[in-house]
């Protein structure tokens, strides 16, 4: 194998494949990077057999070939030259990176006994990269983060139509937006690890369209020149209908930045378990704070006020990350009694009709 | 007490008084900011027995008073409100910070029980705050952070007629400077913990000028309308004239910003102790990285090269570190044979003398 590239076309693709597959460092040839030089330029391939991902490089081929490198040191060699290009070639039991004045020479690990990367399955359908990027932000950000209860670290997404619903939860809250897109007419529901799509949701241009592609065991996204492929989690019983919004008695529509903003500060005074509580006002709502070791805090914000007068208790972080979702806009909270959900929601046109359910805990009496 | 002072300058004041003396959580009263509102507007001071700081704040007094608060707390709610103008006053048990439909009220502790702050020692002189400021990045980030060795944890100050030299080290390098200052001839020598050297460097604004205060138990340093004392570190040891460099035999000039960006680079390849050879070459050095598993690399730097063809080895971090030193400047780097030091000091004129030697380490054969 014998190429020239643009550096900092081969350090991105390099530093995406890192990132769509963070690789079983304990097997070498899984955090192995395969790149296959063709006509067309440089395929670079990762697995780590629940995940794989292929991007491609135009690059100058001199001479053809396919082998396998370590993945993060080629891609932070590449992040750390400041050159316009750079030569990759082949030197007996070495791939070199070769610029003026330097040379750069990774192992060459054993290509044959990588698995190779699965083709996609079949199309279930497009939607434009902002938009999913957008809910994505709020939803992926909504799934848990403990491995010790899989079922909530995904996202899950469903085809409604020409809708596509998608939603998480991590049992104290559950964001759920359905966006506008184009279905191919296959059924598809799926649970995806989240942190695989704020990744993509990261990676996908402004502009582009992902296409989505599943069978039952498998669920893959493209976009340009990107693929990526991965395993299914069990959806289990996550679904929007286990959580009841009939009830709702106050409705209050304020700006999320300034009551964001309120949170922070009265939440210094939240107690131990970092609580505050929503209180609802004339024209305002109030946000209370007491502490026996940090002392008391209260702050209004002003408000449209319809309905009774149900004063939930909140975790501030929750709070934070609800309104966070609204940021730069009006967000209208619907309030139910008793411990039952607070759905926050845009109080104008929303084309991801995104909701955001927190559920109220436990004043402490 | 009851005052009202602008938001922006007391949330400075506090935040700096947390910074100076980060106190010590056990203690409650330690972790208190002591406020004193007179006709001059508002003090706060904090110690925690070891260290004190005082700092000055304008405020327009309605009712003097003195009271402790939890500091932490204070600067936090301080910093989080976007206000121009915020009014402190003693409500009961409680000093609660007014804003226009907001009201937070931190606890009083006892402030008869607080030890106050001790005066300044008397002044040894004085010091430009940029140059001050300038020598301490590069020398105090030398020290150890390693508190089971005190004695390396800390910048040595130390007077000699015209010249004030800092200098520390954490036993793998050593950086020294000597900078113009105003002594008034008393005798000054002082081991500082480097830790809040490195605080008043972030504080003392460009222009000011930085008084320096000593005893034989504590020294000061004051500036503007803020004053900091400490208990001093042992000396031990420490002082430049421990490392020879009476036998440099090969001198090397380069562009500091060229040769840290090949360090980085080759430093991906370094072995499982981080080390990299130098290599002195005929108008330029070599930097060369194996490992066994990395692979290997070598980068040439332009180089202004005289005498002998020492090849050192060195830890690539420590490397990073002398070379950071010289940013944006050329560097003159005289070798030694064996593993007597090598030395890092500016090419051109330095009007802080600044001096940065690293001890090399045994090559592996």
């Amino acid at each position: 194998m014998d190429l020239t590239v643009t550096t900092a076309d081969l350090a991105a693709v390099a530093a995406d494949a890192v990132r769509l597959v963070p690789g079983k460092l304990l097997d070498p040839v899984l955090a192995g990077l395969l790149l296959e030089a063709g006509p067309r330029g440089v395929v670079a391939a990762a697995t780590d057999r629940d995940r794989a991902a292929r991007l491609e490089c135009p690059a100058l081929v001199h001479t053809e070939g396919r082998v396998l490198v370590p993945a993060k040191p080629l891609a932070e060699t590449l992040r750390a030259l400041d050159l316009p290009q750079v030569r990759l070639v082949v030197e007996g039991s070495r791939l070199a990176i070769r610029a003026p004045g330097a040379r750069f020479a990774l192992p060459l690990l054993d290509a044959d006994s990588h698995p190779g990367v699965a083709s996609l399955p079949r199309v279930v359908g497009s939607v434009d990269a902002s938009v999913l990027t957008s809910a994505l932000g709020v939803v992926a950000a909504t799934a848990s983060r403990d491995d010790a209860l899989p079922m909530f670290t995904g996202v899950r997404m469903r085809a409604e139509g020409d809708r596509l619903v998608v939603l998480a939860s991590d049992r104290y809250r559950l964001a759920v937006a359905s966006l506008p897109w184009e279905p191919t007419g296959e059924a598809f529901d799926a649970m995806i690890p989240a942190t695989l799509l704020l990744e993509v949701a990261r990676q996908a241009p402004d502009g582009a369209q992902v296409t989505l592609h599943a069978d039952g065991d498998r669920v893959g996204l493209a976009w340009h020149h990107a693929v990526v492929t991965t395993s299914l989690l069990d959806a289990g019983f996550l679904h929007e209908s286990k959580v009841s919004v009939s009830d709702v008695d106050t409705t209050v529509e304020v700006d999320a930045d300034a009551m964001a903003g309120a949170v922070r500060r009265v939440s210094l005074y939240a107690d131990t378990r970092g609580t505050l509580r929503l209180e609802v006002g004339d024209g305002e709502v109030w946000l209370r704070g007491a502490d026996q070791q940090a002392g008391e805090a209260e702050e209004s914000v002003k408000a449209e006020v319809s309905g009774g007068r149900t004063s939930p208790t909140f975790q501030s972080r929750f709070l934070v990350d609800a309104l966070k979702a609204f940021a730069g806009r009006r967000v209208r909270i619907e309030l139910q009694p008793g411990l039952r959900a607070t759905v926050f929601r845009a109080a104008d046109e929303d084309p991801t009709d995104l909701r955001y359910l927190v559920v109220p805990i436990m004043p402490r009496t």
